[in-house]
């Protein structure tokens, strides 16, 4: 099979002018079939405040009510998905900003109200990536906004990283898939006061040992978990990154 | 060729949830091959007022500053194009929401400044439609919102009529497309106060008879050169209709 490569870019990078142009730059680099998917979370608090809503969040996710709704549908699905085709086209990559919804990529169910009700929210449920598959093959370069729908007419609001991992996951079938997270370090660090410090390969014996020994510690516990989920699942291999290096293969690599 | 039937209709039908709903039903029942074209301008408008952003038209057409242009990819790319697309899908129908930066389907100039400075409105150079015909055969419904973009990593703003019009003429190299207006009346009137005095067929013999007598005068002389010109650029037939009437094959037929 051959090499796709999925990179997940969170808000901050791609809803700022001068960043996004360096990142668009290094993504046209990134050589051989594609991936983008994004984020746009500050954009759509932003866009929320101007409109009087308010923004609630519980650990890091958004409450979505019906006009929040509205808001990332406006915000991830229109102005950053197509600002990023628009500055992709410029550089002659091929680019098809897609949601959940378009060719019904991505099926949710609304996330069941339990301790929280997170609203308009999707759990994904059905990943359809053959004719994706097949436009990549053609060219393309998809670019993911963070939406799905429930193919009962309404769109959902869904984590970035889900996106990517079940994008990843289902596109495995047909390619030699690694998944790129991109966050604000350079890798997994062995020491956090140290940028330097980046650990460059992590399989699960070495993950067990990092974990019982307190080198790795709080948010990376589920990054990594996750990583070898997809992995599980077909993904070849995750690379935990920062957004400046996507095109020059560094980061750690989960394998 | 197979028959191919495009559609367009305007924002208001779009913009509410009840005449949406019934559009989507019709829009289902229409058979064989299909494209959506839609509007957006009311919402477009309530969100710029919302936003303390001023909406100035002239002649028909919107005045797109560099914050309007954000206003319009929002509503017309976002909120519009995905509520249609989720809509479609909860019928059955593969929709895809497109703009002409996605594949690179319509690539416009900057409309030059004269008498007046449209801002960032584009005007159609470009069609690439050859990938699209080959989802379209593959099952998948384009839903094209009203912008395009420059190449160069702008969106730019599009009349949805002349977006029909171009990718109308772009699919009839694959197609036997009809092209098919919606508006408020039943199709072309012989007697502007007589909503059922529909004229059932126009030829260009008959449009010069009509528009000498004065039958057909004002916004419908534009409308029906427009639909000529798609003849004569290799489009089947134009049909000008009612929105609730799309999948009856009624209205005014030019050819």
């Amino acid at each position: 099979m051959e090499k796709l490569t999925l990179i997940k870019v969170g808000g901050k990078i791609v809803e700022e002018e001068d960043t996004l142009r360096k990142l668009l730059n290094d993504f046209s680099q990134v050589e051989g079939y594609k991936v983008l998917v994004h984020g746009g979370g500050r954009s759509a608090t932003k866009l929320a405040a101007q409109l009087g809503i308010e923004s609630k969040m519980v650990g890091g996710r958004r409450i979505t009510d019906a006009e929040t709704l509205k808001v990332v549908t406006m915000v991830y699905g229109g102005l950053v998905n197509k600002n990023i085709v628009a500055g992709l086209q410029a550089l002659g990559v091929n680019a098809l900003g897609l949601t959940g919804a378009d060719m019904n990529l991505m099926r949710s169910d609304k996330r069941p109200v339990g301790e929280v009700d997170y609203g308009f929210v999707g759990d994904v449920k059905e990943v359809n990536a053959d004719l994706l598959a097949s436009l990549i093959h053609q060219g393309i370069v998809p670019v993911l906004a963070p939406l799905t729908h429930d193919k009962q007419g309404h769109m959902l609001n869904t984590n970035a990283d889900t996106i990517a991992g079940e994008a990843a996951k289902a596109l495995a079938k047909h390619f030699d898939v690694t998944l790129m997270f991109c966050f604000e370090k350079k890798g997994v660090l062995r020491d956090e006061n140290d940028d330097e410090s980046v650990i460059p390969e992590i399989d699960r014996t070495a993950f067990k040992l990092f974990v019982e020994e307190g080198v790795i510690q709080g948010g990376m516990i589920p990054k990594l978990e996750n990583s070898f989920q997809a992995i599980d699942a077909g993904v070849k291999e995750v690379i935990i990154t920062q957004a400046s290096e996507i095109h020059l293969g560094k980061g750690t690599r989960v394998f």
